[in-house]
């Protein structure tokens, strides 16, 4: 089975491996991955995003472990989330707003028979998330880690949403990857239905204007582009440099999008 | 058979999967997992502090590999230690420490035959331990790696040890987690047997007072806090803060404890 | 079946934990190691070094995939190349040049039945790399990945050879390790074969002189030395520091090599 791990812990403290050990240890012939561990300290969306990014290129029953815990030892519940058809456990402040859905089911973990014994207060990725990862693993439903009726009232993080308005589709930044590539919040699909035929997109944001799309990072000479990034958002570039810092964007930078006949 | 790796490679070199090549060439099954790659350059009490913490998590017959050696290349020895039913590979330079104990029994690793051909001078992780890994994995006796004889006058390092002296526990700040959190030599044990009943401990250091232990991170709102970490350590942390740099600790910085009824 | 990874995708990002799903879901037998993901971007040069010096520690059959690929989206190919019983997937933009030799043989990767589809035109290294060599880990031939002959016009880097001249040895500095020992491109055997029987090397680079080799970086007291690295290549070191920084040697940085009777 495989298992993923994404969490705020950074990559000088043994943490990451200690719940590696406790996975192993109980579920040996596991397979794990790690999708980053170097999310911000205690940065809950941007652990979302990057888990929003990577689960779709993971097969069904992949079980994805995310901690990034400001709360932990208070009284935040640990959820294990079924859907798309993979199971997702993380502390319930909003980590997995993307992955919530009306055919999603969250179980609380609360049964502590799966949990290590005795449980700390300060690193639940270990005494609980862990060996509720290899248990599961193993075979276990997600119903028999506490009550069997799903949990509702689950934490939402305010996620921002493009608005269409006056002729113009407004977006915002989201994050740069390691290139200083800048993903925004507009998807292909919300693009595709704001133009029509034969128009083409006019992208302004932070003083720079965009017109047209490119097909990828690789064909223009020079200067600022625009394209659909590979997990079909609209996406900010700069040929052979950094469009992050080039173009001065941040996460929440306005995106506005207006059109060209 | 599970194996760990820690080093002071980085994370920038192909030495680390030049190790994990060499493992799994010579022994396909095995499961590697990295524990820290990261320790400051040469920094062999940093690698045994880190290696302590981790090592409990791990199950029985998992076989630690740690490669801090600022004396490759010298007499010094390699040695297979054998304690707390696991196997520590290592220069023996003081980097298993926390590991030596009456019960443990060491062995050194000079039977050529297990080594990669020709030994470099100046890559042991790669020519000697990684090899020799491999081989305990199969299923080896760490007997036959040297002299069936155990070895004795192993290094030790120095570690700091608490000491409780006119009505006070002194210890030290030992080392910083990723948040700031500042781990001390003060265990939980020796803080309990150094507090009477009903009596909170009153810590001090570099300047700050804290009263009483906080049972978690989350649980207060601003300032600094002291609590029993996951490795049952006194820990000095910051709400919501870097607990190392707003209260300017550094390892060694003297922590006081007195009580207060 | 062994496949490792080299990217310039940096440790704050998904994208490798993409690669991996997507290797992981078709071939789940597979078992990965990473070899270096903190290539400065788009340095193919670097990339090919780093996976020069790896890939003699992984049996054969290893399958490397490397992805440096400043060309993404255009014309470049993606080959994938048979040489020294290991499979090499990368695209053709320099980066196997140190694996290019008369018996290798490179296929071009157009079969599209093996790719992931739709083909993104920014991420090549999940849907066209990934999914090839999980297609190649469960056994399907190269040959079978695209035209059944062997693509001719590879692009090879112009690597720095070392050059022969007046009674010198001329090479240059190649890349320093994270300790700050500076690699050169002469080797073992280029340096024995200029000294003859008896003599020792002079080595000047950046104002610095160095006369004789040392067995190892541990052997010294204080100082500048040089010395044949575990990849069998001059190195240049320093004592208990930090070479590359402390000699200001650089990346292209001329090494003179003479003789001393």
């Amino acid at each position: 089975m495989l298992i993923t791990l994404t969490t705020d812990f950074g990559l000088d403290d043994p943490f990451v491996a200690m719940m590696k050990g406790v996975i192993l240890g109980r579920s040996p012939q596991s397979r794990l991955v790690d999708i980053c561990h170097t999310i911000p300290p205690q940065d809950v969306e941007a652990a979302s995003l990057v888990l929003q990014m990577a689960a779709p290129s993971f097969p069904g029953a992949t079980i994805h472990v995310a901690v990034v815990d400001p709360g932990v030892g208070t009284s935040r519940r640990i959820i294990c989330l079924a859907a798309h058809d993979q199971l997702f456990l993380a502390p319930d402040n909003g980590l997995l707003t993307p992955f919530l859905s009306e055919s999603g089911r969250a179980f609380e973990l609360s049964n502590e028979e799966f949990f290590l014994q005795p449980v700390s207060a300060t690193f639940h990725g270990r005494d609980i998330l862990a060996p509720v990862a290899a248990a599961l693993a193993r075979g276990l439903d997600p119903q028999e880690l506490g009550p069997a009726v799903p949990v509702s009232g689950l934490v939402h993080l305010p996620l921002p949403r493009p608005i269409r308005e006056k002729g113009q589709l407004r977006g915002q930044c989201l994050r740069a990857d390691h290139f200083g590539n800048m993903a925004t919040n507009i998807s292909k699909k919300e693009l595709a239905s704001f133009l029509g035929p034969d128009e083409i997109p006019v992208i302004r944001l932070a003083g720079t204007t965009i017109i047209g799309l490119s097909p990828s990072y690789g064909q223009k000479q020079a200067g600022a582009l625009a394209l659909l990034n590979s997990s079909d958002h609209l996406e900010i570039s700069v040929s052979h440099g950094n469009a992050s810092r080039e173009l001065a964007l941040c996460p929440g930078t306005p995106v506005i999008v207006t059109k060209k006949g």
